[in-house]
């Protein structure tokens, strides 16, 4: 039996363009494109919609700022098979101006990501989403960082806002079945009447099981990415998602095929997935950041020392 | 707070073993050795108790065998720090004289490895090894294939045994959460008084997802393999395992030391771990030996008509 209410949203080369800066050929977008589109996902979020004079087109590749231009030139003619298409915004990275009216956009969703303590600038900028026409979200960035009090005022301002979204955000995959089930019942509680949605990371090896504990739970909008690929130690693949969920619409075939053409080949030029690294910051609920220098440079530190040093912290008083 | 009654199992040797035919330098086995014990591992199980006449030490290593001779050259006078020594035996590969009496052994615990069907065999086994002293445990291997009629069959032959410590087996890595609260509710019903234990298998990445699982159902018996090393897409990672226990005994950082030293290298050489073969036979309840094939081979065949191979099977009427 499944819940027709489930939408997938695969979110590859957003999450996965953090690795390596989104420097994926038009070629590869495309075929991920059609693969996503045959396999009956829901949605396809194809990079995050950045002003230019923030970031270098230089240094970025084009799903850093996805101009209609630059995902026209992708899907061309091909038959979308109803899936809709979405961009990533964060706060202080992009100008309102940049963002163009639903009606002259492909993009049908655009995903606010923010913080708690910026969750006025998150609805403010969503709000204005919501005005041009765009179904929109907030993605509570981090959350296993922030006291309840925090929190509770973040989703108290949500409850109050036009946004009809919202998902639950594992980014240092520091979660364990057991705090995904407080916090949505916790979102349930505050925000009546909006949809809930998770986007769970693997440093733990839990971001799929995590992402079903939220489907228990009733979140019925659900991230995943080809191959697990993401940021870190990446995030719930969207194979074993698929295979889960029952829903007759989702055909797993074209998901396989384009894994073993594109993405187990990129696997071994673009490093993801669990390494202790990851699993070292996940365990102790720290940003990846200093483990992802750690993977990225040539000779690995002595792991053990990296682990006392990030237990130990500095003494305070 | 943690639950004391908890006893961890590693057996990266004796799974991990199953991937190189048990061909561990006794160096390797001793540092494992030392590294759970001063990690305060409760059990280590070093491998299978076969007889030669079964099997040709030629092709396999000690491991396989597990004589006096070969684990008392591993462990010396090394402080075991309260850590027990385990085996597991098979059905039919081993003779009953074979076995010694614990009082001449180094061995604590005997665990025996055996399918529903065979359960006769494997309590009978079980009631040797206890005879002759030692902690004695079955395995129930691939209940995700067994119809529920005989496994309850089964339970209520165990149930009469005088095994005490029983173990739920996902073999082909195809159990969700909802399966092991289920079974493992089973199992406490049907079998009240004895202790239940959980050993899962990496094909879906929910090996430790499924281990939290059991244990929040009751399980107390829990194995784990240092970096997830196991047959296939291997088992419940250790440290994952470890960091998730808030038994202050447990020190994470000899676990750390020796996947950097040992096992980050090993992996290089021997496969283990998620691979797209693997989740497909997870996915689809089916064992993982023609995973196992096309892992071993140079040449990845189509992995899509893998796929259907397995969903279409032959159709019989």
């Amino acid at each position: 039996m499944f819940r027709p209410q489930i939408k997938v949203l695969d979110c590859t080369v957003r999450d996965g363009g953090l690795i390596n800066k989104w420097q994926f050929s038009d070629e590869f977008v495309r075929k991920v494109f059609i693969a996503l589109s045959q396999a009956g996902v829901d949605y396809m979020e194809i990079g995050y919609k950045s002003s230019e004079k923030y970031f270098s087109r230089d240094e970025n590749g084009d799903w850093k700022f996805c101009t209609e231009e630059d995902i026209k030139r992708i899907i061309g003619d091909f038959d979308r098979n109803n899936m809709k298409l979405s961009a990533m915004v964060d706060i202080g990275r992009i100008d309102a101006e940049d963002i163009h009216p639903k009606k002259d956009s492909v993009l049908d969703m655009i995903r606010v990501a923010c913080y708690a303590k910026e969750i006025d600038k998150g609805i403010n900028l969503a709000h204005q989403c919501i005005d041009k026409g765009y179904e929109t979200t907030i993605n509570l960035m981090a959350v296993s960082k922030v006291l309840e009090r925090d929190l509770d005022e973040a989703l108290d301002d949500l409850s109050k806002s036009s946004v009809s979204i919202v998902y639950l955000v594992d980014s240092f995959g520091a979660m364990y079945s057991e705090q995904i089930h407080f916090l949505l019942k916790k979102y349930f509680a505050a925000l009546p009447g909006k949809e809930l949605g998770i986007h769970a990371h693997n440093n733990q090896q839990l971001a799929f099981a995590n992402t079903i504990e939220a489907i228990i739970v009733g979140a019925n909008r659900i991230d995943a990415t080809l191959y697990g690929m993401g940021r870190g130690a990446g995030n719930c693949p969207l194979e074993l998602l698929l295979s889960f969920l029952k829903n007759p619409k989702f055909d797993i075939r074209p998901i396989i095929q384009i894994i073993q053409e594109l993405f187990i080949p990129l696997k071994t030029d673009v490093e993801w997935g669990y390494h202790i690294p990851y699993m070292i910051t996940g365990t102790l609920n720290e940003h990846p950041r200093n483990a992802m220098k750690i993977m990225a440079s040539k000779n690995m530190p002595d792991l053990k020392v990296f682990y006392e040093e990030l237990v130990d912290g500095t003494p305070l008083d």
